[in-house]
């Protein structure tokens, strides 16, 4: 299919227009290339993006980090870039007068979002075309499907199930349907290798009250077979995160919709023992590989680049015990790259490590027992004094988020301020989040924990999170410091309150060629010389003589 | 109107319940004594609650905080208390199971609040009846009505209609009708006597797109008679803050109605220069009138109770040029008392100050300039350790956001986390926000602007806020710091970057003997001796000896 043979069949049905989105059923996870019919119409590579079709004019929306990237991409003469912050409907509704018949694949968009649609812009009308294109544009690739092991996984999926039929008595529910991948990978221990980096199962399914589950891989005309035998019933389904075209099947056969926040999402972002002793683990191996990484890139940057960089940290981890996959693709940032907040290494904007500038690496790895995900930007040659002074007020940031003492239930925006107050009073910000929720073997950015500046999930013990501040200077550097932390309680010294912290995971040591020592306080100090003192003695029996070596001088007091 | 007559009525009516609100139909405001349906019909003064009238049972529901007060007003054989987080249609929601027919006034409702209770209550049917018990509630008492003048407000109502008039035209709508007391105020330049502590006008206004005015300040059937000229046009109106009833005429008359945040909050929270400059001369005055209020309580604290406090600083500040009133009922609690936090001395619970406890005093002050609220909480003779320690970490709090730098538009409740997360290292915190708005010769809080876990108005150059961390002791001693401070544009050293910051407009000692200044850093140390500086370099020429003896001491860096 063609944007050309799309515009004709709007004439032959007698629509104005028609909207295609890159998410595929499976609302808002990563797709497969395959599946990207914006990519395919288009020609946009990017990882957010609709596309608006009428007949004698064509749209792109794309988020503002896309700018740039998607002029490149698309023929510009046929299709109009649009960067907005406002959503898809909101631009409709301030830019289309007359008014339209819009087609909508009701698979790929959520309840929540046609239903904005209708109350918003009444005055056009939308039509559920399910067999746009290609239905729910999944890829015809067979995954396999595997179990995620008691010894990683810590709860049965019989326990995990008693904990939905419990929730499903309390609220009445005949039934839940969950649509949320990693949700359902949680509650079933499985996984599957669909994808590169997250080794989500990518399925729906359909919970009874008894805890019987209909599974529903690829044979999805089942769903309707299945959700027919519920007729004046009550199934509950997170509108925000289910198809529409599942609530037209449940409405057409008289279900009753019950709109409830899935309750797996707190379920699995507080992390059982098991997990929690997963996550240490993993965090021991992977510490060790980016140890021998670090110590080997000090010595051998020169003749070295982002991507032969990206190949060696990956050789570093890959041997690991447990080790599964790459978390997600690694960014690599020499100087001005580095700036480039979602910038990826690529043959055609590789650059080669020199003396002088900084150089920032986010990676991680998907373990069988958990998720990794750290952040270190490393001094190559001789950093510049402003390089230095910019890295400790981040390095500031992250202390004031990582030695933070906070009430259960504080919501993530709290600790998001935190971090960034640091950086304000040098004029300083940045533009992401400082923080979000881990998978165990799962999603490595996982709801609903977000430390952002909306974040109002309310945080409460065992939840692991990044802290991840950065300063990006256009054209320059980048800097992003970032370690994977779990929440714990603590008791205040004198008094008989509670309190939650954060206990550090990741066990790399922090570049003290970028401290400036005067400008932190004794605290801040304190902070960093515990935190090095820990790796050293976590590691210091496990590496050759020469690392050691490394490791002490690196993790030597301020 | 009695209880047991409206249960008569109920039947007579064929209805099952009705819901007497507190509120008049100046939703959210104060209210005079005789206008408190609650309280004459069950006894309850709580400044906030209502009632759920059933055939053979009343439920009265409060918040937390008037839970004992509630239980001890009202005649509980007859009146079951509900203290619940939850709203009253929650409560609803989850506790009645038959279907009921359930009588409201749409003049004391908002039209959020009824549409809200159609989509979460649609088993149970609400009946407006908009003559129950007194219609709109109003007193009939007269008020008299007053301008506040241009060398007071800075800009003429015309200038400020014609705002209102360029907003209508980017909306495209035909008028818009105003039921925002303080935003009608601040619009018309207009104030009235009719409350107390309040001066704003008690009245609804209809602007059209040309700026002309109806104002409603009593003939409330004239609202139907200028409404019916707008059929088939469009109408803006705040859903949240206007009375159902309103939305009820309009509808009967085909008005489209428009939902819109009443632009005018904006424009309000940010004060123009003669509204700042009202602020500092009326602070010069307001911290005077404090500083000899201060000086006189450490001569003359024995013998004194709260109540006689409470008269005596009405005392000092009410002969102060552009004195109008009090901005609220003046809160002085000495020991356990201040640990009351809605705490207001009566003679039945006034104490007397004794040596080895803390005063809380927290007051404020309308002037014909600008309104005034400070908290200080003074050591009544000798305080212990533990009270000088908990006084200095709310200290910590306050210089916390005092001092902080934040981007333009950052939301409250980023300054309300650096404020608390102080207390958090100490396992303390308190129940309140950090800092709400102030009007200008207006509400003593004024939104939007609210530094407060859920404050998420962002904040802008120009505004006026409270800062007003404290800590509480239950059956101790309670500790407040609060001052004014209004926001300004700084640009930081060596960059071309530009934060805000607060400049400081209450300017009153903090009390030393509460300081341990171990526990400060250097920049706090910093702050509080050049806040101090700034109070005595203020106000030295204009005391006499003895004062300025005092203020002196007061004042010493630390």
């Amino acid at each position: 299919m063609t944007l050309s043979e799309l515009q004709k069949d709007l004439i032959k049905n007698n629509a104005d227009a028609i909207i295609v989105t890159r998410n595929n059923m499976f609302l808002g996870q990563d797709i497969l290339e395959e599946e990207n019919k914006v990519k395919e119409l288009s020609g946009f590579s990017g990882s957010a993006g609709n596309l608006l079709i009428f007949r004698d004019k064509i749209f792109l929306f794309v988020d503002g980090r896309y700018e740039l990237q998607a002029s490149l991409e698309v023929d510009t003469t046929k299709i109009t870039v649009i960067t907005t912050k406002e959503t898809l409907a909101t631009w409709i509704q301030n830019n289309i007068n007359e008014p339209c018949k819009i087609i909508y694949n009701p698979w790929c968009h959520s309840i929540s979002e046609v239903d904005y649609w209708g109350r918003a812009l009444k005055k056009h009308t939308f039509i559920a075309d399910e067999k746009d294109l290609l239905g729910n544009r999944l890829s015809s690739k067979k995954a396999e499907i595997f179990e995620h092991k008691i010894e990683f996984s810590g709860v049965s999926m019989e326990e995990k199930i008693s904990y939905l039929t419990e929730f499903m008595k309390q609220k009445s529910l005949d039934a839940y349907f969950i649509t949320e991948c990693d949700n359902l990978s949680w509650l079933m221990n499985l996984r599957s290798d669909c994808l590169a980096d997250t080794p989500i199962l990518r399925a729906f399914a359909l919970i009874d009250s008894n805890g019987e589950i209909s599974l529903f891989t690829n044979d999805f005309k089942q769903i309707e077979v299945e959700l027919s035998k519920y007729k004046g019933k009550s199934i509950g389904i997170n509108f925000k995160q289910t198809p529409r075209q599942i609530y037209n099947i449940m409405k057409n056969h008289r279900i009753w919709t019950e709109n409830l926040e899935n309750p797996i999402s707190q379920w699995k972002a507080a992390k059982n023992p098991i997990e929690l002793q997963g996550f240490k683990n993993a965090h021991h191996r992977d510490g060790l590989s980016l140890i021998r990484f670090l110590y080997w890139l000090e010595n051998n940057w020169n003749g070295q680049d982002e991507l032969s960089i990206v190949n060696k940290l990956k050789e570093f981890r890959s041997s690991n015990t447990h080790f599964y996959s790459n978390s997600f693709e690694t960014i690599a940032g020499f100087g001005s790259n580095g700036a480039i907040v979602h910038y990826h290494p690529a043959p055609s904007t590789n650059k080669k490590l020199e003396n002088g500038s900084l150089l920032l690496i986010d990676s991680g790895a998907q373990y069988y027992d958990a998720t990794t995900d750290i952040t270190r930007t490393v001094a190559i040659g001789t950093p510049s004094q402003e390089m230095i002074d910019s890295f400790t007020q981040v390095l500031k940031a992250h202390i004031a988020v990582a030695s933070a003492y906070f009430p259960n239930g504080t919501p993530g925006c709290a600790l998001d301020a935190l971090s960034r107050a640091q950086l304000w009073k040098f004029g300083k910000d940045y533009n992401h989040g400082t923080g979000h929720g881990v998978g165990c073997f799962l999603n490595v950015h996982e709801g609903p924990i977000s430390l952002s500046t909306k974040g109002n999930s309310p945080i409460s013990t065992h939840m692991v999170t990044s802290i991840e501040p950065g300063y990006y200077k256009e054209n320059n550097y980048g800097i992003r410091i970032e370690n994977l932390a779990y929440t714990e309680k603590v008791s205040i010294p004198e008094t008989d309150k509670e309190m939650l912290c954060f206990k550090i995971l990741t066990l790399v040591p922090i570049d003290k060629k970028l401290i400036n020592k005067y400008l932190l306080n004794e605290q801040e100090i304190n902070w960093i010389n515990t935190y090095h003192t820990q790796i050293l003695q976590e590691f210091q029996q496990e590496l050759d003589k020469e690392t050691t070596q490394w490791l002490k001088q690196s993790c030597q007091a301020l």
